[in-house]
């Protein structure tokens, strides 16, 4: 019997509590709450983030942290616990409570206006919430500490230990093999498919939703599956982890692939070790890691050859006639056509990274005050224009489009591409460890790779930082060879050509 | 300035910053949440509610209150915070931490267990739950303390300052006439109209208790409307009052007039004076207050003649097969039709209140240790043969047909029936006020009413414990006289006869 841990776990345990209220109420602003609930909502929020704070940072902590730290008689779980919350209190502690409650509150209500000022192409409604948001967060940045670069300290809230540096070499890396790639394929991808343009029933779009994140393995009673107007997926708590969907009559597509994507985030929360849910040593280690499988559910299986096989007939049940004269390698050039296009979760796999290159490109520039928030829509449009080569009609579809900015989380975006390589070099470790993974895709059954990801990833839970586990699952540093590879292999094989 | 108040001001803010988390986890948790999410729930609930408790009942809130309750530069609203909070903060300081924190635990568990006893009829998996309960709850009068009957510390909770003894003067004199009325009403009431019977589409009836609601005027800006196995409305926050209603293949008039009902309450909410919502003094003054208008606007509005005669057309154009045989008066007599029945939620208004004086005679007994939980099936099905004069065929629609003793909620029936009792009262007094009321309601109109109600009742806030504000409207204590003569003149027209 340990006294310091018991107490030490006692507080880890009311700070979770604490932390589920906030999930809840983060994810009921965005599914669930009326209008007018908004005001209210915010200042909640913020009175409950700073008790959080206050209880990670209060002196009690840092007694037990620092006296836990050196105790080596901890397992491998409660030492990360330990490890990682003191990670979480050292920065906590630098920054002040007044600016972590302002933050929460402002995060809270620019996100109303951007739900207002999207739908009315406004930017100049978001403008002065942006600003505010960039200057907070270069506080937060500061008050952090930095050595190299003040987005050092922003990034490493989502992808602890990553900098800013090694994030411009990996969009360095990756542009070089891509740009050109982009270029190749997009050349031969011919026609768009008609039939991914046609209308699609929205009830019956959620249907099908039910029916393929049930068929993803997603688990009905440990979760729920919703609609917002920007799917994302929130743990709520052990045996609650919540994902939406979004189903626009006109973007079938968007449907199915927001929901792989999400189910992929859901899998990995629901899958994380049993007995160390809710506590920090028991989640998932970054976003990128995170970020990892949802591309990988959405695009290694639901984008390949072999699952789309299985989702088109039963797909087609949903939509007999709209897919009535569509055989199942149209479907699947559908599921996968390659095109300059204006929205990044809308984007195929092939160019999705080049928009998440521009965002990055953009943060950097925001936190080096290289750009002004002022400058924004203009910055966006010509980056649209150089990475993706297309330029938005409008600032709703352009640098507005996304809620990221609005709601804090700036940093965030690297994330993506880094999930993105992941999921390559993992699912090609699992092609060799599977020898049967593509045969059982094509029936649909996908617990055998759950069952990989699981011992293989999600069962270390947070025991190891993501580039540590990363390693371990790899045997080597992640690169973006795996991912080019396997786009030169795809469209190769579903263009007949080589790249 | 007043530094004290505003110190003051800010802890309740704090405090209903809490609060507001924690309501919407119980919304949640009977509205949304999947089963698995459970355990997790309870836990965190138990959590926010010690924090709560904690909050209210520190040395720096009882400074605060003991010097601002002597404060006599308060306004009125500022005074009634300091009143109102200094008598929770008298109740809760008597109870200890550990137990408010068990209490918030084991009432989250027990209304789960009763989610899974109801559907399998399987009173011996809630039993041991509800004799904790009990235990509990008995620790909770025994900390508060108690006079003449340890009832009263219970009953204190949902309506401040009523003892024991005054509910059972008014259930004696209700009953005296009402159990003579109850007989001849039904003896010359007749069939029971088959519409009422048939089957109606889940989905459409949704719809129809979209439209009700907002014919109604409930604010669905502020507000939202959801389906959940037990009907019920939460205020949130200011700005978001949810209410649910139960869509029931089987039974259209109990989700017309669940709706109804919950829309009352959600109109009181909703009208509460704007700049005080939040505040301990802008809310309602008691439970019997509340239900007085979620009564009122399903008896006295939904189910009069006039209103009934506005709703069949429109009811008519939902369901115009179900209702192609049924004209105007049928319809009327449908909504109204008097009749034993099992079950509380579905009764009558002429039944209705016996089933609730069933209710308080049990729980007068549990908490007098004249009835063990073991007992308590028997003791139920006896008393709904005294009360009703029917005997339940099931502990499922017997004893476990309501969530309330499930959850903690003891003390809280009788409060259905003082709300009868003014729903009735007011409603004849606006009769006076307002000469056109029933031409208005015949057509849709029930602005004229919702404002009359704003003025005399909604705009009070809780700067008056209850019984000072229905003395305030009535100009005289509330008794069963204008709900008896409601009845007589309702049901006497209604069948044209005299009771």
């Amino acid at each position: 019997m340990n006294e310091k841990w018991e107490k030490f776990s006692a507080r880890l345990s009311e700070l979770e509590d604490l932390s589920q209220a906030i999930r809840l109420m983060h994810w009921d602003q965005e599914v669930m709450m009326p209008p007018e609930g908004g005001p209210a909502r915010a200042r909640s929020l913020a009175t409950l983030q700073a008790m959080a704070h206050d209880r990670l940072t209060n002196t009690e902590m840092g007694d037990l942290l620092g006296e836990l730290g050196t105790d080596d008689s901890l397992d491998q779980w409660q030492a990360a616990n330990v490890r990682i919350t003191k990670r979480e209190y050292d920065k906590a502690t630098k920054i002040p409570e007044a600016l972590v409650r302002e933050l929460a509150e402002h995060e809270a209500t620019a996100y109303q206006v951007w739900t207002k000022a999207r739908p009315a192409d406004d930017f100049s409604m978001l403008e002065p919430y942006l600003k505010k948001m960039i200057e907070l967060k270069k506080q937060v940045a500061d008050s952090i500490g930095w050595t190299n670069e003040r987005y050092d300290a922003l990034l490493d809230d989502f992808e602890p230990g990553m900098t800013a540096k090694e994030v411009e070499v990996m969009f360095d890396e990756l542009a070089d093999d891509l740009r050109p790639l982009v270029d190749q394929i997009i050349d031969v991808a011919g026609e768009r498919p008609a039939f991914i343009d046609r209308s699609y029933d929205s009830a019956k779009q959620q249907q099908m939703c039910d029916w393929l994140v049930q068929a993803m393995r997603f688990d009905g009673q440990a979760g729920r599956l919703d609609t917002s107007p920007h799917p994302f997926t929130m743990a709520v708590s052990k045996g609650d982890v919540r994902q939406t969907t979004k189903a626009d009559p006109n973007a079938i597509m968007m449907s199915i692939y927001a929901a792989a994507h999400e189910t992929g985030h859901a899998l990995y929360e629901q899958n994380l070790p049993e007995e160390h849910k809710g506590t920090p040593a028991g989640q998932v280690p970054s976003l990128g890691m995170h970020e990892s499988q949802s591309r990988l559910w959405e695009n290694q299986v639901g984008r390949s050859r072999a699952y789309c096989g299985y989702l088109y007939p039963r797909i087609k049940d949903f939509f007999p006639e709209q897919l009535a004269d569509v055989d199942e390698q149209t479907f699947y050039r559908g599921a996968n056509h390659p095109q300059r296009t204006l929205i990044r979760v809308m984007a195929d796999e092939v160019t999705y990274n080049l928009h998440v290159a521009l965002r990055f490109e953009i943060e950097l520039a925001l936190f080096r005050d290289e750009l002004q928030v002022a400058d924004l829509p203009q910055a966006f449009n010509e980056g649209m224009q150089k990475w993706v080569g297309i330029t938005p009609p409008s600032d709703a579809d352009g640098v507005m489009q996304d809620m990221h900015w609005s709601i804090g989380a700036l940093g965030y975006f690297p994330t993506y591409t880094l999930g993105t390589l992941y999921a390559a070099a993992f699912f090609e470790k699992a092609e060799k460890d599977l020898p049967n993974l593509h045969q059982d895709m094509a029936r649909g059954e996908v617990g055998p790779l759950l069952q990989w990801l699981k011992t293989n990833v999600y069962d270390h839970g947070y025991l190891y930082p993501a580039k540590e586990l990363g390693q371990m699952v790899l045997g080597e540093q992640i690169t973006a060879r795996p991912f080019i590879d396997y786009l030169r292999t795809k469209f190769g094989e579903m263009f007949s050509t080589s790249f």
